[in-house]
Parts: C-alpha cells; structure tokens; sequence
C-alpha cells in the first residue's frame, strides 16, 4: 500500500516527483474518452522506469497461446489489447541536451489529473546536467466531444538563453509489454509526414486492423504563433518534425499538438487518412481552447448524472470519484461492439477483454447513471456474440445450439487457457443471463426480449440442459466438474453458485418464452423456427431439471454448500490465520489454497445478492455469517457483494470496511499491482457499495426500493440515479434523507420501506 | 498403428527404406548400454526427416519453467535430458556430392536392430544425384564393456572411379528440439583436433556439467590400412577430419571411427580430456572386432538371466525381446544416481527425468532379472533425493521432515508444473514406500530399512499425517485434492487408492519402526534422534489416522469408489463409445474427459494390484468388472495391471488382449506417437503380464508362487526370474509347465497353488 498521492475533492495529486512510482501513476492518471486511451507517460523523453501505452477502443491482436501443457479445447490464441502509436510524444533538447526527467534534477514536479474536466496537468521545473533549466507545464486530454481526438499543450518557461528544439513526433514502432513471443504485433500500411504534419497507418498481423494516427502542431514564443524552420524526419512507422529556436531567458515556448487516431472499425480501411486528415484540420481550427471548453462540459453532463458526494471524508470523496471517472471514460455506451475491460485504458493486463465482470459488477452502474441505451448496448454486445458462443461449446462438445459464452474474449471467441477457468467456470454464462434479467427489471424494456434476448436465453438453457447430468446416486441432476465464481476452488462438484444459477437460467427462460409467445407471437414463431426450437420437449426436459436440480445444504446450519462437500475441510476463520500467510495467493501453494476452507471472493453469497428477492433476510444472514469469516476477498471483485449484503443485513460497520477495501484500491496501490493498470471493472463494485449498499436501492416487482443509512464516518453523501424517465437525487445527513425528484413528474417508490410517493423532494427524518 | 517392421525373432528389421517414417525408426532402433545412448540417426548428412539424439546418463538441464498462467508453488525449471554431441557424424562425398540418402536413389536399404547382439546395422546402396553409385555397409554399437564408448564400421563399396571423400567429426553444437525458450544448453570448454584424432569438451549452462566427447578414427582400402593426407577443420564447438581417397570402381573403404562420451558425473572436470584420450587409445587398440565379440558375449549374459522365449508366435517374441533389449540397455544398475526415464535413451520427450513409473512398474523387471543391488540401487536413488523431497513439501507448507517426493525429477527436485499433478499427484509418494515393501518382500534384505528405508519411510509417514484433515461430518480423515493414477480426474477428495496408500505407507512405517526397534536398536536410536522422531505421539497420530481414515466405498455394488462422488457420474461402458471419439485424450475437451466416467488407467486397480495379498478373489473380481469396462487405457502403464488382475481372476482371454495393448506399442506404433522415442517404463509392464500375469509369479508371506497359464495362440513359452540366490528357468506349454532350478540347492515355492519342493526340474503337468 502506498500513500504518496494528496487527498482531494475533485484531483488526483501526485506532488513532487516519484520515479519509483511512475508505473503506478502512470496508470491512475490515465485519461480515455471511450474510444481511445492513454496512460500518463511523459511526453517528452523519458529512460526511467515506464510502461508506455497508448490504447485504440477495439483493435486488438490474437497472440498466439502459450501454455506449458496443452489440453485439447484450448483456443489457438489469446486476444489482446494493444498498445497502439505513441502520439503524445514531443521530444525536447537544450543546447543538444535532452530534457529527461530521469536525468535531470526535478523540483516543483506536479502531476493532477482533473476529474471535473477530465484533463492531465503537468509541471515541473527540470535542471539539466548541462546547467540549463527550464520549467513546463503540460496539459492533455482526450477529447469527449471529438472521441477521435487528442490534444497536448506544453509550455515551456525558458530560464536559459540558446537553442530550443522541439521534436514533435509519432512513433508506431512500438511492442506490447506483454507478449507471448516477444513479437511486435503492427505493420506499415502508409506514412506521409510534411512541415507541420504527418499521420502514419499501421495494420495489426493477423487480424489486419487498420489504425491512422495523424499529428499536426502549432507553436507560440511569448504568446505569438511563429512558423520556425522545419526538420521532417521520417523511418519506418515513425515519422517526427523538428523545430529549432533560439530563445532567450524568460521566453515562454508553447507547443500545441493536436493528435488524431482512427480505426478501421470506423471509418473504411481506404479513406482513413483522408478522415484523419479533416479531423485534424477541423480541431486545429477549433484550437485548444475551445476544446478544453467542451471537454469541461462534457464532463460536466457526465457528472451531473453520475457524481457522488461525499461530506466529511475527503480520502473517500476522492475515492469514489476516482471510480467514476475512470468508468466513465472508459465506457460511453456509444458502440455496442465495445466493451469494459478488467484495466480499461490503463494497462495491458488481462488482455483488456470482456470478462463476466461486465455483466456482474459494471452494469448495474451504467444501468443507473446513463440513458438505458449504454446498458442495451452492452447486452447487445453478448448478443453479437451468440453464434461464437454457440461454436465455442461445440468445440466442448455440446449440439443442437447450446452457447457457452467465454470467459475472456474481444470478438465473441474463447480466448482463456486454463482448463480449470475456461472449461469449468461456466457460471459466466448465468451472469449473462442475470444481466438482461436485469435490465429489464430495471428498465421495463420487455421489447428487449423479443429482439435480442430470447435467442441469448435459450442458447443458455440448453447448454445448461446439456451440462447437468442425472445421478442415479442422488435422483437429482448434478453439476460436475465445475470452477463457482471463487476461483480458490477448482473442478469441484455441485457448486451451489452454479447450480442454483443454472436454474434459475433456465427459468428465466421458460418465462421469457411465455411472455413472448404473449405478447410478439409472430416474432416468437420466426425465432423458434430460425434456432430450431422444440418448445415442448425442450421446455418439458428444462422444467424436470429445475425441479430436481441437486442445491447441496447443510440443514444444521441452515446454509447452502458452497460446494458438495464443502464441509470435510478443516474450516476456521480467516481471523485465525498468521498475517505472514496474506495473501494466500502469494503465499501458499495453489493445492494448499485449494484444499483450505478460504474464499477469494462470494461465491454462495453472490447468488443471494444476484437474487435477494428470493430469500429472506435470515437466509441471507445465516450465509453471511457463515461465509463472510472464511473469505480472504483476494479479488476487487469480492467486497463489493459483502457490503451490499451486510448494509442489507444492518452489518453497517461490516459495510463500510468492505467498500473501503475498494474505494481507494488503486489510487493507494492496495495489491500492489496498480503499476499494470487500474481495476476498472471493480470499481462499479465500489459505486455499488455506496448506492445499492449504503443507499439500499434495489428494484424489487417493478419498484424501486431506497434505504439508506449513513456511515458513521460521514457527515453526508449523495448519489444520483436515473430511475427510468426519473433522476433522482438522494442526500443522506446524519438526521434526515432528501430525494429529490429532478424530473418533477411525481414518482412512487419505496423508502424506508414504506411507499411513499414524491413530487419534487421529499425529506424523511431519521427515526 | 505402422507395420512395416519385419517380424522376427530375435531382430528389429526395415527393409526397404521408410523416410516417412524415418523419425520411428530412429526411436525404435536406438542403442545404449546405460551410460550413453544413441538414436538411430544416420552417420552420413541427412537433410530428410530427422530427430537428432545422443544422450549421456545423468546430464541435464534446467530449462526455465513455461507456463501459461504460473501457480503459486511451481518449480523454477524443468529439468531435461540434453541433446549431447553427436559423435556418430561420418560426412561423405563423391567427387564434390554429399551422399544423403534423402536426394539420393535408395535401394536394398536394410535397417537391423540385432538384440541378440545389441548391434545396430544398415545396409544400403545409393544412387546419387550425379550419377555415382556406392553400397554402405554400416555397423555401430554402444560397447556394454567400455560403456562411455560407441564404435562405428562404415563400409563402402565403391560402383565409381574417383575421388572418396570421408570427414569424421564431433559437432557439439546441437540443440534439443523441446527447448522452451529456443537456447542453446551447451557452451565450449576445450577442443582440440589434430590429424586422425580430436576432441570437445562442453559444459551445459546453469548446471555445468562437463562432457568430453572424443573420437579417432582407421581407414583401410581393400582391407589394407592407408594412411592418407587429412584436412583438419575447426570451428566452435565443432571438430572434423577430412579424408580423400582416389578409388576404383569395385575398392571397398572401411572407416572405423571410435567415439568416447565421458561425463563430469564419472571423472574430475581438470582430467576429461586426459581420461578420454586414454579411454580412446585403448578402444582403438582393442579394434572394432574385439569389441564387437566382448559386446556379443555381454549381451549373452543379459539375455541368460532376462529372456522370455515365446514359441508360435513370432510377433509376440519379438515385441517381449524388443521390451526386454529396451530396458537392458536404459538402466544396467551400475550407478545409483541414474534412473530409468520414460523414453530412455531414444527421445528427448518427457524430460527424460524420473516418475513414479520406476517405482510401480520397472522395480519388478530388475528385481527379478537382475542381482539385487540393482534394484537396491533404484531405492538408493530415491534415499539420496530425501532432503530434496523434504524441501520440497516444505515449499507446498509442510514441516518437521514430511517429504514429498516430486512427480518429476532429475536431481531431486520437482521440475514438473501442472498444478492438478504435481502438487496433487501425490500417490507417488506410496508408491515408493510400496517400492521399499516390494523389495523387501522380494529379497528379505531387511538391512536395507536400517541402512537407508527408514528415513525415507517416515518422511513420507509424516507427510500423509500432515496431508489428511479431520472431516467433523465425517468423523474421518479426508484426503482432499488429489489426483490418483487416473489423471483424467484431477483435484478429487478422497481417491480410494490414495487414501488406501496413505494408511500402508503409515503402516508399513510403523511396522518398519517396530523391525528395527528389534533388530538393530542403536542405528534406530541415532536415526531417530538425526530426524527428530517423536516415536510416541508421532505413531499415536499415525495409529489414529489408519483406524479412521475414510476408504469410500459402495456397499451395495461391493466395490472401492475411485473417489467420493465417483457414482454420480453417468456411468456407461466403454464399450458403447463411439470409435470416433477415442482416444479420447485428443477427441474431447478436458473438462468432458473429467467429468466423463472413463478411466484412463488403473486407480482402484492399481491399488488393488499392489496389495493383493490383502484381497480375497471375489472384491477384486467385483471392482474389475465395475471398472475394467470403464476404462480407456490411453496410458501405456494401465494394461499390464489389469493384464495380471484378468490373469489371477482367470480372464484368460482378457489377460491376452491386454498383454497386445502393450507388447509391440513401439514396434507397431498404436499411439502414433514413437517419433518421440519409445516407451520405456511401459516396457516393464509388458515383462510384468507375462511374469505376474500369465507366469502368475507372486512373493507372498516371503515364499514365491507360481501358476501358469499358456495364452492360447501361443505354442508355449518360458521366462527366468532370479529368486534370492537361484536362478529358475520356467517353461509352460499345452500340457505341462516345467520348472528347473539352475542353482541346483532344492527350493520350496508354491506351484499352481501347491507347495512343492524343486531341486533341479519339476514337470507339472496340465490338471
């Protein structure tokens, strides 16, 4: 854990220069607008410690698998995120000396990124080991408005008299840090560089993707544009201009760099640079300024329906805006073929594809904080990948249009390589289901069904048919050899995670072919005859498995089995084990974690926070108390479910420990592994802390559900949802809750659990 | 399945030359003689198909560990058998062509493995591309009595008048195909070459085992020695000697080229070289003839103690000799530090490292065809690895002396990284406390617990102590994730057969305690205060853990479980597959190979084989029949055991059938997979269903027994099995099974189930 980063409202502050954290800001000072993203690298040279990257929403590149043993089922390659051209770059020498940070005496070193306005800021005053010294204050975003679009401006406050070069450049020729062979995964399409600008297209192997990224710049000497002598360079997938001038103590040099990066995802593959070309004259004309205006207002809009503010505890302020930002600028809903990756823009780890964490923990957040088409969008996604999952569980084995949706992937193919998790942790595909399942218990979008997700459902029901089998042993159908979402157990039997999941898949089901067959009987005729459904039978098998599916639990206790089983193990809490043990996943030997009775993240819990409707408090109370001892919550993933649960059950303290276990993972480098990119996906697990736990805002039949409380710790917070048509604004003091209902149509809905019906505001003081 | 091998009685034969197959022959016709081996590359340049392998016993190295996702606990490198120097290289041409049979005209090309002899012959003529034709006539052998020497007689009968041109060499510079990271293992130490002679010494990396390889070479025209104008050629790594010869079309050239590979692990590093020239200089002086008779007369000997004579039946004699040679010319037992790898000496696959295969099934080979002190130096290998076995449970969070031996290992340590075998195989660890009992049993040599089987066995005592846990709900203790002998099950609880191992291992300690507490009190006492025994509590512990540990079972079908939950698995035979979907190793997903009920080779069973003696006929009848239909044998360790099993349970034609699965697994190539050497340990197992299976030879309470039966598609056959300080000679034909005691001093065994005494031949005829 680390602590260098000042506390604020609405910064992130990095004050003075830590080089031996430089990965770790680099990834929380990332800025990203949805379609592309950057972390913080410096943009003129740097031979220190740093993990450059620049990443294209989209365009990734299948590395091709590496294994030490192979077992048959393996997908061929591994798809992964890639870091793209480096367009920020702007090379600076003094006198032939060049400005590197990691060889200069830094002072007054400042790095803020401004989550309000989504910008990063740099200063720093830079003594070089030549004498001379110079101060720079650097400003870049990522444009919201123009998403295609990336700005810098760096100034330099000259304390030296001689000459100032500027080399702005763009460099294609770069690598993934992380690949399997060592390769470099782009290849020269085209390049053009002229006085003043320039743009290089690259293609990825395999997958021949296109990128265009163009440059171009102006430069001010104390506040008048000049047009300097121009050097233009050029070498294979780099090209650079270099700009010489001779100034004088006290001159202010401002470079502009205005930067565009296009991908064939979007534009035709052979009017790439012609778009890019326009779109860089268009933001050079609109200039810097303008555009910092619309980047302050678009990220004002963002704010206004998603911010929530915390009283009282600035650290958790921070925090919690932190998440949102980061969410928020790495997911905008615009374009359903994009998705929300475990590091977002800020890494390369985890490949920067689609895991179920989407489904399970980022929906909720987009689901309550933006139009209902950014969620729609990310069901849609999975939709699009219907056919790939169906081909998928052919590779496993399975027939007659049975989809398993993968566990990692970025175009709908399987990508992961551990038998353990790509085979067996087939939960994944409950989630996706829970997911629209969610959808439209909160948005009432039934239609949904009868477009999209139908042909979802049943592709899930009848893997699930397929999957369990019968035990003559038990009369029961059984899940055998399956991985539940705690990954600190593998292959086991009857995960009672997945089997009640599997259920209630196939439930959801047989209910959204009922309500179809109702309500859009045309279009359920041509569904059912393009995916060669029998409704009977299928539905008759479906309907016998749901009544006999195997639920493993331990009547004594009155609580669900994790997994059959379960209860052989040596079990105590984690309270009890040695501190030089933690984590387990560093410490102990993977068969010892294994076999131990430790939880890495909810397993039966978080199927009773995904279906809390159905069981009563003291159900969920006997689990919590039962599970919540033994969990080490060794993934982000973990507390989130814990604190929502624990609110639920009036475990306020027990609430607030989880969700400060997530608020400030990254910003305080909790696991030590924030240097490969900040936790994207568990931040919506830390927005859902506050408002589904400390909020308890639930839908429940239809209707919305709020009941709050207030941690101790806090003065006040508020947290805004859109509730369909609504925005509501929810306040909590220490003495009285305010809603206020911001489309001023009078809304019902139940607060404090009484139905209460608001029109504006309606303030409920603390019994 | 290939069969285009001659069938004959005592030769390996190709006739006719099988490029397409060439990397199978290179395995099947390897040679070695425990210290070195060679596959059956060509002396001449080859450019066809080709698996280039030359091997030095007890030199490897450490390749770093690749996985694709690391598992806490894995080991830092895989050990592997190197690629060594290939001494075999004859390079020769005629008038400026290569001769390589891959461009050439081939024809009367014959390729005999004499395992009478253990000579490897080819004979061929070739036509080459620029017309010349010349007949090579080519003998070499790894020499049994000078066993760091191989020799080489390459005949050449001229069919052209010209220049001859022959280059000897010694080319250092080689690479192991399974390399994980593409290096090179070896660098250079020394080299020198001088006319007619030369040598290279190279350490391998990390390691530094030293290996001096040497050669020189005679040459005679017309069986007249010449000597000739030699170019001598150097560069790294590499040494050769060129010769030209004016010859006439009819002149017969003989190149005999003496090679020397001696290994740091035998001679100080400062005096290789010095050891090899003298070692040379006695081989050449010797000559190729005297060395082929001392090889002939070596081999005599092996065979007078080892053989298995099959009458009417020329494959299945040749497939039981094949297996015979195979494991003679892998482990001689000269040297405790050697073992027997899974391919020996004719591929690089597997490591060429120790599993638990020497164990389980080679141990009965050399414990029955050779003195003693082989297989005593087989255990001796493993009481040397006990510090490492205890370092390496400590690594997976065991104490006080537990040992856990690895799955995998070259030195000692573990170099195997599949989490679900190599911390969860555990089995193994009975295995070599089974290896201790079996030796005992079958040699009385008591003295080996005192003098080394004690510490071992209370190592592995203390492991399983540690390893169970108490179950509460079962008032057992549970052995959790574990893999049995049956790997497509992985991270079980409670495998019966590891559960059952645990208690004899525990048992066998104890009673072994108990031996020597007796017999030699004072070696026990300076033992036990060495490892720091508690003998009270720590046996207590013991005592309760054998009198309550849980051994599944299903009462009403009388059978062992192979594991908890086993039975709800859906259970169909075998035999109701699809032939389309076996194997089913490379037709199935992992995960549908787990959770299916197929076997893929003996568990219970295996159990059920090594203590028999503590079964009566009806349970071991009960839980073949459950499991034999069940299981796939898709391991070529699995139908030995159930080939004895169907023997002693008079499944005669069951017996037979499995006996082929195995016999000519490498002659035939069933698994297709021969290219990457032979399957050596495998062997073993063959020589165990004729012994143990149709010979019925047992050790029971210290007295041996027989009870033959004659496969009916045999006219007889007989075997010799070393019994204490006789030699017995059994044959069985259609009407009588004859005994002959060869040592002469009358013995008792019990012979198809009666005792009798033999004092030079007993004739037991046909009831």
């Amino acid at each position: 854990m680390k602590k260098y980063l000042t506390h604020h409202e609405w910064q992130i502050i990095e004050d003075g220069f830590h080089p031996e954290y430089n990965r770790i800001s680099e990834s929380v000072f990332s800025i990203g607008n949805g379609r592309m993203g950057q972390r913080a690298n410096f943009e003129e040279s740097y031979t220190g410690d740093t993990l450059q990257g620049s990443y294209v929403a989209g365009v990734y590149y299948p590395d091709k698998t590496r294994v030490g043993w192979w077992k048959n089922g393996y997908p061929e390659y591994f798809a992964k995120v890639l870091n793209a051209c480096n367009w920020i770059g702007i090379d600076v020498k003094i006198n032939k000396t060049v400005l590197d940070l990691a060889k200069s005496d830094v002072t007054d070193f400042k790095r803020v990124l401004d989550m309000q306005r989504g910008i990063l800021q740099r200063q720093f005053t830079a003594k070089l080991q030549s004498g001379e010294q110079l101060r720079v204050d650097a400003t870049r975003f990522c444009s919201l408005a123009d998403d295609e679009a990336g700005v810098i401006r760096y100034a330099i406050q000259c304390d030296f008299s001689g000459e100032l070069s500027l080399t702005p450049y763009l460099d294609f020729d770069i690598k993934n840090e992380d690949a399997n062979y060592d390769e470099k995964f782009w290849e020269e399409v085209e390049l053009a560089v002229r006085k003043g600008e320039g743009y290089i297209t690259a293609a990825t192997r395999k997958t021949d993707f296109h990128v265009c990224t163009g440059m171009c710049f102006d430069i001010l000497v104390n506040n008048k544009n000049v047009t300097p002598d121009i050097e233009v360079f050029r070498k294979e997938k780099f090209i650079s201009n270099t700009v010489k001038l001779q100034v004088n103590e006290g001159d202010e040099v401002v470079i502009y760099k205005y930067a565009v990066n296009l991908s064939s995802e979007n534009h035709p593959k052979d009017s790439l640079s012609t778009h890019a070309d326009k779109l860089l004259q268009n933001i050079r004309k609109k200039g810097f300024q303008n555009m910092l205006e619309e980047q302050a207002a678009a990220w004002a809009a963002r704010w206004k329906d998603s911010d929530i503010v915390i009283e009282g505890d600035v650290a958790a302020q921070q925090g919690i805006r932190f998440n949102i930002f980061q969410l928020n600028q790495t997911y905008t809903g615009e374009d359903e073929r994009l998705n929300i990756g475990p590091k977002g823009f800020t890494g390369e780890k985890y490949g920067g594809s689609t895991y179920w964490d989407t489904e399970a923990y980022c929906l909720p957040f987009y689901l309550s904080t933006a139009h209902e088409r950014v969620a729609r969008n990310l069901l849609i996604y999975r939709y699009k990948h219907l056919q790939k999952a169906i081909e998928n569980a052919e590779k496993l084995g399975f027939k007659n249009g049975a989809a398993l949706y993968p566990m990692v992937t970025m175009n709908g193919e399987e990508c992961h390589n551990e038998w353990e998790i790509t085979f067996e942790e087939i939960h994944r595909n409950g989630a996706i289901a829970y997911a629209i399942f969610d959808y439209i218990r909160y948005t009432d979008d039934k239609a949904y069904l009868a477009d999209y997700g139908l042909e979802v459902l049943i592709g899930i029901a009848r893997f699930w048919a397929q999957r369990v089998n019968y035990s003559n042993q038990k009369g029961k159908y059984v899940i055998l050899g399956v991985t539940g979402p705690n990954e600190y157990e593998n292959n086991v039997n009857n995960n009672w995670y997945t089997n009640f999941t599997a259920k209630k898949c196939l439930e959801f089901a047989m209910e959204s072919i009922e309500w179809i067959k109702k309500n859009c009987p045309e279009k359920y005729k041509v569904i059912i005859r393009q995916i060669n459904f029998d409704e009977t039978e299928e539905q008759a098998q479906w309907q016998q498995i749901c009544d006999h599916i195997y639920l493993p639990k331990y009547q004594e206790f009155g609580i669900y089995l994790q997994q059959e089983g379960f209860l052989d193990k040596d079990i105590s809490p984690v309270s009890d084990l040695d501190k030089a043990d933690r984590p387990l996943c560093q410490k102990w030997s993977w068969d010892r974690i294994l076999r131990s009775c430790y939880i890495k993240q909810a397993d039966v819990l978080q199927g009773l926070y995904f279906y809390e409707h159905e069981f009563d408090k003291e159900t969920i109370r006997r689990n919590f108390d039962f599970y919540e001892p033994l969990t080490v919550h060794e993934s982000s993933l973990s507390p989130c479910v814990h604190a929502i649960l624990a609110a639920r059950l009036g475990y306020h303290d027990k609430a607030y420990d989880m969700y400060l276990q997530t608020a400030r993972l990254d910003l305080d480098d909790y696991n030590n592994d924030t240097e490969d990119g900040c936790h994207i996906t568990s931040m919506a697990g830390t927005w859902m802390a506050v408002v589904k736990g400390f909020g308890g805002m639930r839908v429940v039949d239809g209707q919305l559900h709020l009941n709050p409380f207030l941690p101790k710790q806090w003065t006040s917070y508020s947290f805004k949802i859109r509730w369909r048509s609504n925005i509501l604004n929810i306040k909590v003091t220490k003495d009285k809750t305010i809603v206020e209902n911001e489309s001023g149509a009078p809304i019902s809905l139940v607060l404090a659990e009484k139905l209460t019906e608001i029109a504006n505001e309606k303030v409920l003081a603390k019994s």
